[in-house]
């Protein structure tokens, strides 16, 4: 989508066995947009780490073009350390694992090396296409002329290489002259929708306005919220749904007051081989998320503040799961699926 | 309650018709106690606009305080100026407008500057003595042995003078040699949670973990909480309550999980003018609460960051109301109501 009116992806190969790889470091959205390139696997694999890339398809393509570069610069090592090393950055989203069984069972199939780097710009047009196409469905389910959207984190296309999850259908709606507006969840602790959401959509002139979490029940309670709609970081084969943490309370509130909630994820964050939610392992994250915000200050410095006495401790889950009789549709590119 | 060990009320009037208010500046805490002091009725009405003193019941003792020192400084303007000054610094709490009315009926009944001091200190102990009767029946509430107790916002000495509402149950738990814990939602947009519970108690030794405020509901699906206990900014006929904003998203959460949701607040709080929850004004705050968080920088200064980019806004509704049906039950100086 666009920033400044050009068309980025958030990852992109530029071409060549000798390329580099490039991804907007979102850890400095919105008040720096800049561009990280390398080749090396490893500050592919921290990028992921450390959130640089996140976005439960961001990480996958991100994970299979780390693994076409580990094939290229240490391929003896690919099978013994570097599928490991990918598949332990991050625990949750789904999606990783998909994209290291891609690259493994290339890899396996005797790939060259041109090979394997087409197979990641393959799996990161994949995800493209399905985001496009799942965002056609879900326009039509958003209906028309002016809804308020709610929506929690960020599923836009900085979370999926383009278009977006959860965003792309609201991108769809006001491509085709509609009217949506968006409420976002700031989404605490890293604030993605206060930082990522909001931005984003600034950039492609959709009216949105950021509120703090626990605010949503109470502006669905005033009547000010139309229709929900959220991403996923894995869903269960029950259509058990793991997305970021906030995501249950929301559905809960949804339920009370009788408005829609829509999970809006490609096919490759479901996971089959998870019955229920249960079975999805729930990233805990460093408490440091929590006791220290990180924004930009007066004097146009981005940095981290205290926003609590030194020796408090926190706890700090990062995803949580929506049970399936919440969900009212989970839509995909194949279509709408109701758990 | 204890700072460092030492006996500290939020606001204080250390006595003679010529002395000075003294209260803890909030909005400095945790980082900096500071106590300030003035005898200037304007000073005191804007300690409670920006929230240097806030929590219901403080709010109405710090009105108390200001409308005598209005009284005894600018006697020709207290009917006519200060009550309505005084009335308009705030508009959820119903604290303040009794205190107000307090002040009011006393001046009318040709109060001396010495009766109308006598009356704001009276006006304040009574809530002191309220909050600790309060957290007396709390804590026969909440039991004994090890409970995991959820609380959001402030409800503490800070927001009551002394003792606190909810805080209080737990500061009485504590000292009959129970031992609770508390996790305590951190509380957006201008944490309070993490700024001033997490330090109150911490300041009492009472073990205590912050989380953001959407991490609710998933640490009550994971069986990591026993009860809930809020305060309250005005209670209506029919029990419903004003708090403040989340309140309603975690009683639909504790509703769903079974777990008791306690609201504790003295009988000031009550407003049996408001019929339901409808009838309660619910004050929407500057957006830059959203948008610029507060906290201290790595030089130990105080100060703000930007979360998001120019040009972003933000919807800030400052209260919410919870319907009588999620409470369990309402606690108050004369004991249990369940509404």
């Amino acid at each position: 989508m666009n920033v400044n009116g050009k068309h980025f992806r958030a990852i992109n190969w530029p071409g060549g066995v000798n390329g580099q790889l490039q991804w907007i470091d979102q850890t400095k959205l919105p008040h720096h947009f800049a561009i990280k390139e390398s080749r090396d696997a490893e500050v592919v694999a921290r990028a992921i780490e450390c959130m640089e890339v996140r976005g439960a398809p961001a990480i996958g393509a991100m994970a299979a073009f780390g693994l076409a570069l580990a094939f290229i610069t240490d391929q003896n090592r690919f099978e013994s350390y570097w599928l490991t090393r990918f598949s332990q950055t991050r625990p949750t989203a789904v999606n990783l694992f998909h994209a290291c069984d891609t690259m493994r069972v290339c890899a396996e199939g005797g790939a060259t090396e041109q090979m394997m780097l087409d197979m990641a710009c393959h799996y990161a047009d994949t995800e493209v296409k399905r985001c496009k196409v799942m965002g056609e469905h879900l326009a039509q389910v958003l209906a028309v002329g002016e809804r308020r959207i709610l929506t929690h984190c960020n599923a836009g296309w900085l979370a999926t290489v383009d278009w977006g999850t959860a965003l792309s259908g609201i991108y769809h709606l006001a491509r085709a002259g509609e009217s949506p507006s968006v409420l976002a969840d700031e989404t605490r602790p890293r604030l993605q929708g206060a930082k990522l959401t909001a931005w984003e959509l600034s950039q492609e002139n959709i009216p949105c306005s950021i509120q703090v979490d626990s605010a949503a029940a109470w502006m669905m309670a005033q009547g000010e919220v139309d229709v929900i709609v959220v991403g996923a970081d894995r869903i269960a084969a029950n259509g058990d749904v793991a997305n970021k943490i906030g995501t249950y309370m929301l559905a809960l509130a949804a339920r009370e007051h009788g408005i829609p909630f829509y999970v809006a994820a490609p096919e490759s964050s479901f996971d089959l081989y998870c019955i229920s939610g249960k079975d999805i392992p729930i990233e805990i994250r460093d408490e440091d998320e929590v006791l220290r915000v990180q924004g930009m200050n007066n004097h146009g410095d981005l940095g981290k503040i205290d926003i609590t006495a030194h020796g408090i401790v926190a706890h700090n889950p990062a995803f949580d799961v929506t049970p399936n009789h919440l969900i009212t549709s989970i839509i995909c590119e194949t279509g709408l699926w109701k758990p």
